[in-house]
């Protein structure tokens, strides 16, 4: 499919614009450069090695990943440290055993007293060496243990005593800050993510347990953030491809997303005013984060396909499986400027959600050809 | 995979109660064969050669796909009567045709005249033979042309008229039966996607032209419906799995429920009285169609791992990428019951949505272990 024009694709598909695409990464990379923290990016976001490979200037470095399938792909494919940032359960250590034996790092993340114990028993059973984050709740958002608890230090003591585990630091997700609405809040939601790992961090040293890494980060907060102080690395994903979501939280412009499902408009239904398209629930997802927001995108916003320009009067009112819906907030579409055949592209709400039901992208330099594609892993 | 126990599984996965799967099979077609009318199913939802055979007792059969990758798959698999569920688009006929030229049968569904024209330019042009139905909107939910558009019969005449297309007849999708809040409305969307369909059929044998086929249906109206005098075939999909979307419209009991998701418990938010799972927006789906029903099951109803069962105090109360947050509706969650490490199961509120995340089905006889794994098709 290299070489062929993004007219000619068969939709729905994922087209990538590089120089969006690329423009985020630098963007982003060069913010936290600014800021002297470093970055280890969430690949869970595009899961695509050589989407992965350009946020290291076409080599590897540190990643996070949110399943172990990501991790075993990725570490296939070259990148050997990796954060995977889900709560660790018993039955998964097999797997993490494996890549370990493999030659990777694979830095793993708890929160309790009762996984502390089994990862212990099973890295003193299995001969290996396993590195623990203990998970911080820096906004009572998700998982994790408040930084004040005393099983924080209980943990890391545990872990610091035992010979197979090496106790490294503290991970926190500031996942309230996707609540905000002003930058000053998500800013306000990045100290506080900041401060939260930095005291777990000050608590166990009071027990002589140091911390190597102190790991924080969300993509609005390391956006919008301005002091990392303590903070060794930031996480952050969804920044490579924007969507319309951090659109509404002010983390990029509406023309910043470099992601997009090119779609083709299969009716007209000038009763109702709408445009049919080939690209419904599954190609864009029903992720509906837009809903909380000032601006509800509804199911997504319309662009042109030729060159990716924002129609700005059209939306996507409803999605079926296989049908997108699309009206306009301005009065009466011209169905002559969309004929049936022709095709658009939807921007997404929630691009991680969107991107996962491809199994790869369609990468353009110019907006007419496609000049790589790209594949993705996904599953379990 | 197979014979392992279900309580060894890789979370999240699919565990597909067999026992149920059948059953709700067996009861939609006892339900249409005693109203006289057959049965085109929906394999959108499903998505598997294994399921699908299980529809026609091991065999193959007349089946509707919502994607070309599907009625390719499903051919390959030797379903070789398909009917293509969305608008037919000028740049898919040449999938179409290779199909054709392999010895399918594919019917095509269209609503306009620019669509009619090309396909029989089309056809000519390629020397095949197309099979098209015009798709009829009995309810101003998505595509189609009302009943009583002259355009219907001005449709039917071209495609009549030329050597290369064969007009077959109507369909209709009663996506409104979705919206009804008591059976006796669905009942009445059955009555009214009959009409239209019936209606349509009479005014194009006004122009000479007949209809072969005459089909309609979708899970609700094919289950409430009491008769389908002049529809030829009824198409439904999700009976097959039933979800929870289904049981808020009356269609099943959530105990009718056939696929739930496997999680495995990641850790306990005490302080927030929340169980936090491993599956989480992509493994669960982010469809929130219960929303607008009497009981909102917000991302999901939890079970036993162990024997499927109910427990009906816990619910999904939100959904990150890979994390899901349950918890429960009638105070406090007595987490010993749900150490970190064990399991529960996840009923989905749309399975068509929950399903397409997955590559596999886990096939169960007795809840203990896998007796079959059945692949999905994905993608376009």
């Amino acid at each position: 499919m290299k070489n062929e024009q993004i007219l000619g694709l068969q939709t729905p598909c994922l087209v990538l614009d590089r120089t969006k695409f690329i423009k985020n990464i630098d963007n982003m990379k060069a913010h936290l450069t600014s800021l002297g923290v470093s970055l280890r990016p969430h690949v869970k976001t595009a899961k695509s090695l050589e989407a992965a490979r350009c946020l290291f200037n076409g080599n590897t470095g540190p990643i996070t990943v949110s399943t172990l399938r990501e991790a075993e792909y990725f570490f296939e494919g070259g990148f050997s440290d990796i954060l995977y940032a889900v709560g660790i359960v018993p039955h998964k250590l097999p797997r993490v055993k494996s890549l370990l034996k493999a030659g990777a790092r694979v830095l793993l993340i708890l929160d309790s007293l009762e996984m502390a114990r089994s990862v212990t028993e099973y890295a003193l059973q299995n001969n290996i060496v396993l590195e623990i984050l203990i998970e911080i709740d820096s906004d009572m958002h998700r998982a994790g243990l408040s930084p004040d608890d005393p099983l924080v230090s209980e943990i890391a003591v545990v872990l610091n005593d035992c010979p197979a585990t090496h106790f490294m630091g503290f991970m926190t997700h500031a996942g309230e800050s996707y609540n905000c609405t002003t930058p000053a809040e998500i800013k306000k939601h990045a100290q506080i993510e900041r401060d939260a790992v930095a005291f777990a961090a000050k608590q166990v040293e009071k027990f002589g347990v140091s911390s190597k890494i102190i790991s924080a980060g969300s993509t609005p907060t390391a956006h919008f953030s301005d002091d990392w102080t303590g903070v060794t690395e930031v996480r952050a994903g969804v920044f490579v491809f924007q969507d319309l979501f951090q659109a509404g939280l002010g983390v990029c412009d509406v023309d910043d997303i470099a992601l997009s499902v090119l779609t083709t408009v299969t009716g007209h239904k000038k009763n109702q005013n709408r445009i049919i398209v080939d690209a419904g629930g599954l190609a864009l997802s029903k992720d509906r984060g837009t809903a909380a927001q000032k601006f509800d995108r509804l199911y997504g916003l319309v662009c042109s396909a030729e060159d990716g320009t924002l129609i700005p009067d059209l939306i996507v009112e409803a999605a079926n499986q296989e049908h997108g819906l699309i009206t306009s907030t301005s009065g009466k579409i011209n169905f002559a400027e969309f004929p049936i055949g022709s095709r658009l592209r939807i921007l997404p709400n929630h691009v991680c959600m969107t991107a996962a039901a491809h199994s790869h992208y369609y990468v353009t330099d110019d907006n007419q050809s496609v000049t790589d594609v790209w594949q993705r892993c996904s599953g379990w």
